[in-house]
This record gives C-alpha cells, structure tokens and sequence, in this order.
C-alpha cells in the first residue's frame, strides 16, 4: 500500500508538533504552521483530542483561519467556533467566499451569528443572507454567486479587453454564462471556447446551448450525482423562472460525494451523527448508546424467542451450545444482501423497474448458500456429535436461515425506502432481528418437534 | 427526499424499455435508446441482469459503444466485452481516450486483447502500448497525453494566435504546462491567467511554478487524496527526472474517490470483489460463500467455547437463553469502533501519531457503555428472573465484553494495517470473534465460577 508513505509523513509530523505542544514549545508550532498548507492544519486538528484543539487553534495565523474553517469538518468546526469571540469570527468570515461563509455561519449558536451577522458592512449582510436563504442541503446552499455573465451580441475581442481590464477572474472560472437582457438563462461559453475563437465572432456564435442548468432547490445528493455522471467541471445555477442566480464548482461537490459514500457505512453501524473521530467521551458514549439500546430491545426480542424454548433447552444442553450457529450465518449472509441493495440504491441501480429480479437473484443466491452450508454444518454435527438427528435439524434452520436473509435482505431496504426512511440506519436492526427470530424459531422449533 | 424524482424518472424509463425488449419491440428500443446520453444507457445496463444486458447491448447505437464503456463498472464491462467480436472492440477502441482505452484493454481476455491490438494502426498502437506500460491503479494509468505545453519565452500574443488557429482545445484542459527545452516540467499557466494577461507579456511572467506535480508511480489513491486536499481541477504527471508525461484532470479522479469511499462498506461484509449487483446467481453464490465460510469458522469458534461450559448450561437453561445478549451488544459496539476507525484511517485522521488518544478514547467509551449496559441488564434480569446473583454476572460479562470490544475496534484494525492486510476485510471477522469468545467466557464462566 504505497498510499501510506504521504500519510506516514503527515503522521510523523503531527506527532512533532503534538510532543511539542506538549512540552510547551509553543513558537515552535507557530514556525511550522507556516510551512504548511490550509489543509494540512485542517487535517491536523481532525486528528487531535478536542483539548489539544482548541491550543493549536491559537497558534494558527489568523489570516489562515478561513480557509482553515473551510476544510474542517461540521463538528469540528463547530467545536472550534464555540471557543472563539465573536468579533474575531466575524474578521475571519471577511475574507471568505459566501458559500463558505454561509455553511459556517449556519454552525454558529444563534447569540453569535447575531453578533457576527451585526459586525459586518450592509452589502456583505446582504450577499450573506441571502445565500443563508436557500437551505443548507440544496444547490442554493452549495453555489457560489461569483459568476461572469455574457451578453451575446458581444464580441470574443470586447471580452477579452474586458477580461485583461479586470485583471483577475473568480476562482476556479472554467466557463461564462451568457445572459439575456433581463437576466434570464441562455447558454454557457467555456474558457477553451473562448481562447480558440476568432476575435470578430460573437459570443451568440460560440454558446453553448445546450448547457444543462441546475435547479436551485435540487438537494445536493442530486446535484453530486449529475456532475458524476455527465462529468462536470461547473453548473450554472437558476431559480424557477430561468434567472442566473450562481453557479456550483467540482470541488464543492467533490465532499459530497465523499459524504454520501460514506453516509451509508456510517449509518450501518449507527455512526451517522458521528463525524468527528476524536470527539469527547462523553459526547460519543451517549451518542453511540442510543444504537445500542436498539440493539438491546432487538437482542431482548431474541432472548425473548429463546426463552420460549427453555424446556428443550434445559434436556439438551447441546442445542443451547449450537443455538448461535444459525443466527449468525443468517446475520452475515443477510448483511451482504442489505449492503448491496443499500449501495445499489444510492447508485441508481436498484429501484422499483428491478425490484423483481434482485429479489429472485438474492432469493436464489440465500437458497444455495443455504444448502452448501446446511450440509457442511450437519457434516460436522453429525460426525462431531454421532447424532444424524441433530445434524439434519441444524442443516434446516441454516437452510431457512439464510433463504430468509436473502428475502429480508432485499425486501427490508425496499420498504423502508418507500417509508421515507433511511435504509442505511434501520436496515441492520431489522435485518439483524429477523435473522435472529427465524434461525432460532428454525432450530429449537424443529428441535422441540422432533426432539422432546 | 426529494433526490429521488430523478432516480424516479430513471427507473420509470428503464421499465419501459425492459417492458419493450420482453414484448420483442426492438424497434421502440432502438429509439428510446437514441434520445438517452451514454451515462443513461451505462446506468440501464448495469441495473439490468446480465442475460438482458447482452440483448440491450446489440440495440445500442455502435458510435456510443465506446463511450458507454467508459461508464460502466469493470465487472459489467468485462461481461459485455466477452461478448464482442474482437473486430467489433477494435472499431470501438479508435474513438477511445488513451487513459479509458487502456481500462478497457486490461479487462479484455489475452487471444481477444491481442487481435485487438493487431488491428490497430502502428501509432495508436504505440500510444496504448505506452499506456499499457503503466499499473492500472496508479498516476500512469488514469492519465491523458494530450496535453498543451508551452515554452517560457513565448508572448501570450503568439499562443492566442497558436490555440486559433488549432480551433478546438484537448477535452477539460484548464491549463496548459510550461517545459524546458528537455521536456523538463516548469509550471502551469491557467487559461484564465491566459486571458486576463497582457498580449505582450510572456508565458514566464505569468507561469505558476508553485504547481505540485504528480509522480507516474504515485498510486490512484494517493493522487484522489491531493485532489480533494487541494482542490485541484488537473495536475500534471512526471516521470522520475521531471519530464512532462501527461495530465489527470478531476473527472477520472471522482470514480477513484466513489470507490474508495465504497470499498470500505462493501469490504466489511465480504464483498470487496463483487461490485455488480446484477452478477449471475452462480457467480454470486460461490463469491460470497468464501465470506460466510470465513465465518462459519469463527462462529464454531464461539461455539467451542460455549461447549467448554456444557456442564453449567445443562444445570440452568437460563444460561442458554441469556448466553446470546452479551456476544450480540459487544458485537455491536465493537462494530462502531472499528467502522470510526477504518474511515478514519481511510481519511488519514488515525495514524501513529494519535493511536495513543484513539485507543485511551475508545476504551473510556466501551467501559462507560459497558457500565450503562451492564446496570441496565442487570435491573431487566433481576426482576425478570428474580435473581440478583444472575443480573450482577451478566452486568460483569457486559462491562468486560463492552471494555473488550472498544480496545479490539481500535487495536484490531491498526495491527492489520501495520500488517499490510485490508482492515476493512479483515477487520470485522477478527473483531467479532473476540467479542463472541470474550462475551461467552466472561458470562458463563463466571456463572460456573459462582453458580454451580
């Protein structure tokens, strides 16, 4: 994994600086915060206990702390907000673009967005709340209002006076929008476009009409996906009547991608407020015994299921021994289903046109799992027990175990999505409780039918 | 969730044309085929099972082949390419990107990939060999040779003539590379700096030789890293003396991101190689038995353990019933850990420098929900059973097995990673073995301890 010698560098220096800090050698931090980029710094303080935090924090150069804020993540943006004053906050947000500054003035405690929102000029307030307007998840709160407009009977030699006039354009600027008079949306002409035209043309000449706009309420999953697909380097942004109202780089949607891909693993586990890694114990602890207080009703319902079976259980003490078995190849082979359909879904593969033909393929892959490892579990009964019987109880609950697995596994998914409900989050309780039930209904049902 | 209008409208469309091709109406295919862009139909194929996939392929307009293959997942595409004439891939491969033609040659079987090659005429052939020549995950790999360059002393004047007169830029060029007389890297000049300078000034006025370039060895992983750090929309690649190769521009850096982001998620269920949903049953079948094999190992494993305590379950089957919920809530527990960490390392946030913190963290989290759980249980028990003794065992093994699971989800996936071994794949079998062997030993030894 050649991919770690960068991370091993970055890891070698933060533990410079964190021994450093330890030892109170605090010019020493300072002098090597020079040297490093707004994204090293960031990466460092995600990586630090929320105690060295906020110490390395006032060590940075203030002139960094914009950029800084930019790349951290919410929660621990949050964390460091919180300590700051408010007058200090409000010279950072100065210097940073409006998307930017809007999704950190959104973590701010209302008492301080108040003070910051009051600290700056009339026109900064304006551009601020107006991107505050639009909410935070859609292409409104992620687009930036930088854009260069064009008119189209302009011609490419009167732009590109004008663009050498101007001196400088907006960051990451890859393409114009052209406009009509009232500001209505026509096309797009690329820099490219721009470079390799003859100067008398005109831009009506070099538009691009065929520029797919994005909608200023389409939530940000929507809007990651359509730059993914059609490989977009940028998007222009417009209201419900076609009027420019910004537009939305890669590099912004980029972390929402990022976010989505991992929204889902996090879910799974439970994790989903859970971003920040070095968050305090006792944030984290409650934060994380709420999922397993779920998990405890579930595994109670199980015990419950069990308890029911106490009987049998009691004359054979060899079933309560092998009572684990089923559930749990019924959990894993469960699993794998639910993470796939999970994915498929936020693919775009997996929705009501196939619904059908997932469901027999996972039906048909839980049945012959089910069988291979049916037999093989009553092999080794059999043999390790002398008990034939047994072995061919056991081999039926795995059998029904994992062929339930494969239906609960795709059905469940299916239905909570159709409930508005996120799939990632509920689906493996669910799942796990299903697995749970009829691997032990299976085992010490048939058992107690056969057996006593 | 209002991102699923657009996944809505999708799958709609895909009914219909499943709809269509079952009713043999080709024709109707044909036509819906050639309103979708190539992302639409790639999207189609791969939510299709593999035996319509081939069908839908013939219907497919040969110009958007190429294209469309780029889209798909390698999985998919392997499946369509074995069913081309190699003659066919070969007209394909003509209209192909070099970076994406290569990605489509390595898929192909040798015989195939070889007649391929023989078809095409000696300069392409010598490009997709160079490209070739470069590991698939790596800078090399994902890069475009069609890149600009340019020579320091040249005035801007004469390269705005130059690009005129060429008409039409390399597909998402956002600037151009200066070089030496030897090919030797300099900078990089952006076509906004281009069009905001003076015609008479020259490129090396206006160069950036702040632009870090990328090493051709640098791995796909490494290189997705730099461009979500630093936001980068390109970056050239240099060979070990500094000479200009090629460049990678953010759209084949996404893909990289997704996957990443990805492989976590589906490795932690055992689907690390499995990426097409709609893989043949068969094929399915046998990649995921090796998974539930691997578990069915360690779950007869704890089933070892419960065994060593026969004597006890056989005098009390109360035992038996509880005996699930301790594995179950360490299970659990342990699995939040581990995911916080495996992202976490994945974000270069966990490393040597702060494993310390991590693990003093996480231990502080498992004992205290430990604690929680354990009084909780113990209460539930004690009135359930009227048993005090039985709920002060089970409140023991809790708190053991919850402590247990939070140094295992943090020490398990370090050491596999200082081993080399994927702790995404590893992680999890390896984590629930401990928390079922710690969850049986702590509850039902301690039971033999004080009850028999």
């Amino acid at each position: 994994m050649p991919e770690t010698s960068e991370q091993d560098f970055s890891q070698q220096r933060f533990l410079e600086i964190n021994t450093a800090l330890q030892s109170g050698m605090f010019v020493y931090v300072r002098k090597m915060f020079q040297t490093m980029p707004a994204y090293d710094i960031a990466l460092l303080l995600e990586s630090s206990t929320s105690k060295s935090r906020n110490l390395l924090w006032q060590l940075v150069d203030p002139d960094l702390h914009g950029e800084i804020l930019e790349e951290l993540s919410e929660e621990v943006r949050k964390g460091i907000l919180k300590s700051m004053d408010p007058e200090k906050v409000a010279a950072v947000a100065e210097g940073m673009d409006i998307d930017d500054l809007a999704e950190v003035l959104r973590t701010l405690p209302d008492a301080v967005y108040q003070e910051v929102l009051g600290s700056m000029d009339t026109q900064d307030r304006a551009r601020v709340e107006q991107a505050l307007s639009y909410e935070e998840d859609t292409a409104g709160g992620i687009m930036n209002t930088d854009t260069i407009t064009l008119r189209p009977d302009v011609t490419i030699d009167v732009i590109l006076r004008y663009l050498r006039l101007k001196g400088e354009l907006p960051e990451a600027t890859d393409s114009f929008y052209v406009v009509s008079r009232n500001d209505k949306f026509i096309g797009s002409v690329s820099l490219a476009d721009l470079v390799t035209a003859r100067p008398e043309q005109t831009i009506a000449e070099i538009t691009d009409y065929n520029t797919v706009p994005v909608h200023v309420n389409s939530t940000d999953t929507e809007v990651a996906t359509l730059f993914e697909r059609y490989d977009w380097f940028s998007a222009p942004v417009l209201d419900e009547e076609g009027h420019l109202l910004g537009r939305i780089t890669i590099d912004d949607v980029i972390d929402i991608i990022r976010e989505d891909a991992e929204h889902s693993m996090l879910s799974m586990a439970g994790l989903d407020d859970e971003a920040d890694t070095f968050a305090p114990v006792i944030k984290s602890t409650r934060q994380r015994s709420i999922w397993l207080g779920v998990n405890m009703i579930t595994a109670l319902l199980a015990v419950a299921v069990s308890s029911m079976f106490e009987g049998i259980l009691s004359q054979m003490a060899i079933l309560a021994v092998l009572n684990t078995l089923v559930p749990s190849m019924g959990g894993v082979a469960g699993g794998q289903t639910l993470t796939l359909v999970i994915r498929g879904m936020a693919l775009g593969h997996i929705g009501d046109s196939n619904a059908r033909s997932i469901f027999t393929k996972e039906l048909a892959i839980g049945f012959l799992n089910g069988l291979i490892w049916a037999i093989l579990v009553a092999g080794i009964v059999a043999i390790w027990k002398q008990d034939l019987l047994l072995g061919g109880i056991i081999a039926f609950a795995m059998l029904m175990n994992l062929t339930a697995a494969g239906v609960a596994g795709v059905t469940v998914p299916l239905l909570l999505k159709r409930m508005k409900i996120d799939p990632a989050l509920a689906g493996s309780v669910i799942l796990t409780t299903v697995t749970d039930v009829v691997g032990i209904f299976a085992f010490l049902g048939t058992a107690t039918l056969l057996l006593s």
